[in-house]
């Protein structure tokens, strides 16, 4: 925790503040220059880390602090969820200007009681100021068995892709946003507040004909491709199985936006995308419907080569035209 | 890994260059959406973060990208040193500029080469951009037995209070560089380039003898205060222990500080603080010199209180005028 150079800004919470409200809930794991990580018997840690930028990832005037904090903590907890992971603790970065200073410890309050929500216990960080944007940057350690892990590497031929949660409630909310456009709120909190599949990741985890894993973060296209490179395999979606309610499609024509599109390329809905043997599928959809009370959506499978191929109804195929989301505007 | 709202600025490298930079040395462990921590059989992880900020922590005109790789790694390095703790991984979060995106390459190619000179695997993190300054978050993990961990909490009244390694020389370098002044490049590499104190730490760590431990990241006197907070203690500094030599004198007289001020208040060394039972001090002082070839200082006790109480060869007390240094100016 290094001290800085530019020492005249002025403050209205001091940092032995801000470790204040963290240390009262962290279980006693801060106050040294380290967290101690107990020693597991059976199980193994499991460890992410995601940046939240302002101005890049949320800006202040439409995320609230709590939204914030919620957001903060699920994109991370989504990471450890799509592992098959069960999140047991943070660490949270954050660098906070000056006019952002009761804004970030109401942030770093949300944020702790979201913690006792789930179960987590944030264990240490490091607060500095920021001269300029607010930064936020969460690692998160989980915990599963060996036999438990999901990796996306293990994706076979023929095996069924599937969804878990929804396709581009979060682009039409971000959309929206930007543009102060009125939409129903379901896209709105997609986008501000996403949540977790961590039970379902967990749940999946478990499921050892699940062969492959990752979050949707930036899309289903990029990230299935990305699950297919690391799996040295390709991918047939059935566009059929993306289907759209008139709300949803009404939605996007009030924002000038196309509905397959959002749903292929819309990122930030932590979803989950897995690979599962075919002939596990039935029964496996059958006991998740069961148990979490919607569909784990099939919409297509992995087949030979690498490329993502998009199936339309009448056995043709349609070329991606909207370009995917990518951190600085690459290629993929 | 949430994408982002503004893609319009144009980057010379591309994530997947940056992916594919980490990704090299890496072991394995990237891929995923999280990285596995192997089991450990006697050990346990110990984990922190530290973050680094442009204009905060670092200035890009004095810091080439292989400094700030090098003082990124061991200020984290320093916390896991401080707990006594073997660093293995470390995650690396970063958000670039565009105009530092070439910089922001170089770094990272840096810290992978740093880090495998230190035997540490660069495991995950997170590359964004940035709308303004550069800012770099890691977190590091080390592992050590339980019985080698040492807190901050656990120091004696009547422990001898000792110092690992130089004081004061990171803020004659700070001040310096500031200044645009010249000085003596060991002060300069004494804050472009801390070394953390792993080997000594680990060894401190084995001494059962030795009761607390700490880094001193943001000078000895604020440190020390915060170690005996922990400890609800006291302690007693014998200012004829804080020697300094003709050209530390100088050096200050040319930089218009004070060296008292300086080796007390002065942040960024790195060094280690540590409280050892009186009985048992001369016997790890001497083992420690024939180990590391220089001295494991001896610059006071613990007492009972809760002051850091400065005495003078002629037993009087003096009180700090100087304002130690703290992240938002708070009073402490």
């Amino acid at each position: 925790m290094p001290y800085e150079f530019i020492m005249s800004q002025k403050y209205t919470i001091s940092e032995a503040e801000i470790i204040k409200v963290l240390s009262s809930k962290s279980g006693g794991y801060i106050g040294d220059d380290a967290a101690v990580l107990p020693p597991l018997d059976q199980e193994q840690y499991i460890i992410t880390k995601d940046l939240l930028i302002e101005d890049v990832h949320f800006r202040i005037d439409y995320f609230n602090a709590t939204d914030l904090a919620y957001k903060s903590l699920h994109v991370n907890l989504s990471d450890l969820a799509a592992m098959g992971a069960k999140p047991i603790y943070i660490l949270c970065g954050i660098s906070i200007p000056v006019d952002l200073n009761e804004y970030a410890k109401n942030f770093l309050e949300q944020l702790t009681t979201l913690c006792d929500k789930y179960d987590v216990t944030l264990i240490g960080g490091d607060t500095t100021k920021s001269t300029d944007k607010l930064h936020i940057s969460i690692t998160a350690i989980g915990t599963t068995s060996k036999e438990c892990i999901k990796y996306r590497s293990l994706a076979k031929t023929g095996d069924t892709v599937c969804v878990v949660g929804h396709l581009g409630y979060a682009h039409l909310g971000l959309t929206a946003l930007e543009a102060k456009s009125h939409i129903n709120a379901k896209y709105i909190n997609a986008f501000l507040r996403p949540k977790a599949k961590i039970k379902e990741g967990i749940w999946l985890g478990q499921q050892p004909e699940i062969t492959s894993m990752m979050d949707i973060s930036d899309g289903l296209y990029i990230d299935l491709k990305r699950l297919c490179k690391s799996s040295s395999c390709g991918s047939l979606i059935e566009l059929s199985t993306l289907e759209y309610d008139d709300e949803f499609e009404n939605s996007c024509h009030a924002l000038g936006v196309k509905p397959l599109d959002v749903i292929l390329t819309g990122g930030e809905d932590y979803s989950l995308i897995c690979t599962v043997s075919t002939t596990a599928f039935s029964n496996i959809a059958e006991t998740f419907k069961k148990t979490f009370d919607y569909n784990l959506r099939k919409i297509g499978k992995i087949i030979t080569g690498s490329s993502i191929r998009l199936k339309k109804n009448n056995n043709e195929f349609i070329e991606l035209n909207t370009k995917p989301f990518t951190h600085f505007g690459e290629d993929i």
